[in-house]
This record gives C-alpha cells, structure tokens and sequence, in this order.
C-alpha cells in the first residue's frame, strides 16, 4: 500500500484545522522560500498534525493545516517567525485571502 | 473594490465546512464535466455558503465548501445525482481522497 504523502495522515476526530484561502499578487517576491520555511517550521510546533496545500496556476491557492488543540493554534499564529510572514502576505504576497479557524467533527476517506 | 470570485463570501461564523482533499487518477473519463455539474448543483441545495476549489497540475486538489447546519451537509451528501458522483469518485477518479466536516468558529480576512 501505498500513500500519497499530498494528503495528511490525521488521526481520529475532534481535532482542529486552519483552513487558509488566498489568491497570490503577481511575481515571487520572496514567496516560495517562504512558504516552503513555513511548512518546515509548523512542522516542529506543538500539536501539529499534518498540512494540505495546492496551489493553481492561476494563484488561488488552498492550505489546510491540522492542529490537536486551539491553544496549539494559537501558538503556531504568534510565532515570531511566522508573525513576520503573515505580515509580509498581508503587505505583499496575497491580494485577498481568508483564515478560518474550524473542528474538525467527523472524517473518512479511502 | 473589486473581489475574486475564486474566494468564497461567508457570513460570520458559526457555520460549516466540508473539507475534500484528494488525488486525482490518471485521464479525464468524465470529471471534469462532473466536478462543474457539482459545484452547480451544490448552489442550488438548501444552506449552500460558498465553495473554494484548488487543484494543481499533479492533480492533488482541495475543495472547500461552506454550508449553514450539518444537516444541509447531511442532505446535500445524499442529493442522488451527488451520490453517483460520489460513487464514480471512489471507484474511478480519485486514487486517495479525504473528507473532513468541520465546524467553522472564527474567520478573518483581507
């Protein structure tokens, strides 16, 4: 059996995710580097449980991150290295986006 | 101000979301007319929010869709031209696919 590592290995629910939608402004800037650190690094925080990302071409992109606990949640958001790339997406990579913060109630899957 | 259309408009939460991460198969076979049926289709049931699709060129995608109680979700589910996408889903285009209900309790934004 094999496993597409794209999707996240979840345990069973309740447990939380951060559902982030953005649409990208135009050019790198900086972009990717930056978004490849953020995986790497939310990977090392409390109560992470995996991540989804997509992007199209046309720069709308979907990110899913799973969480054991709103605390953990909040933890993630106010690291500082974090904090200076949410600022830097506000001011420069994203022309809109939407964070919404959700429990996860049920799940399945194949 | 103008608003990609690609973002969804929800209200202020509580409300819900239906988390579909999932791989594509090889070949079309009929999905991509089926997933514009879908996102159709699914505007028109009872609590319908918004949707948010994303599905890149390795054919990893997430959809996002938004919904007011777990019982619009319950009944959009089992919609009978929705049941038989889902069932060509399982069987045809998606290798690996997960699906999350969530309840949405806060949301911000550009």
């Amino acid at each position: 059996m094999s496993h597409i590592t794209s999707l996240a290995q979840t345990p069973e629910p309740p447990y939380y995710a951060v559902i982030f939608t953005s649409q990208r402004t135009d050019g790198d800037r900086g972009y990717s580097k930056m978004a490849d650190r953020m995986v790497e690094l939310a990977k090392t925080m409390p109560g992470y449980l995996g991540v989804e990302s997509v992007r199209d071409s046309s720069g709308v992109g979907i990110t899913v991150s799973y969480w054991k606990t709103e605390e953990d949640i909040r933890n993630w958001k106010q690291n500082a290295e974090h904090s200076r790339a949410q600022e830097a997406g506000k001011t420069t990579w994203y022309s809109e986006y939407a964070l919404r913060i959700a429990k996860v109630e049920r799940a399945y899957g194949k």
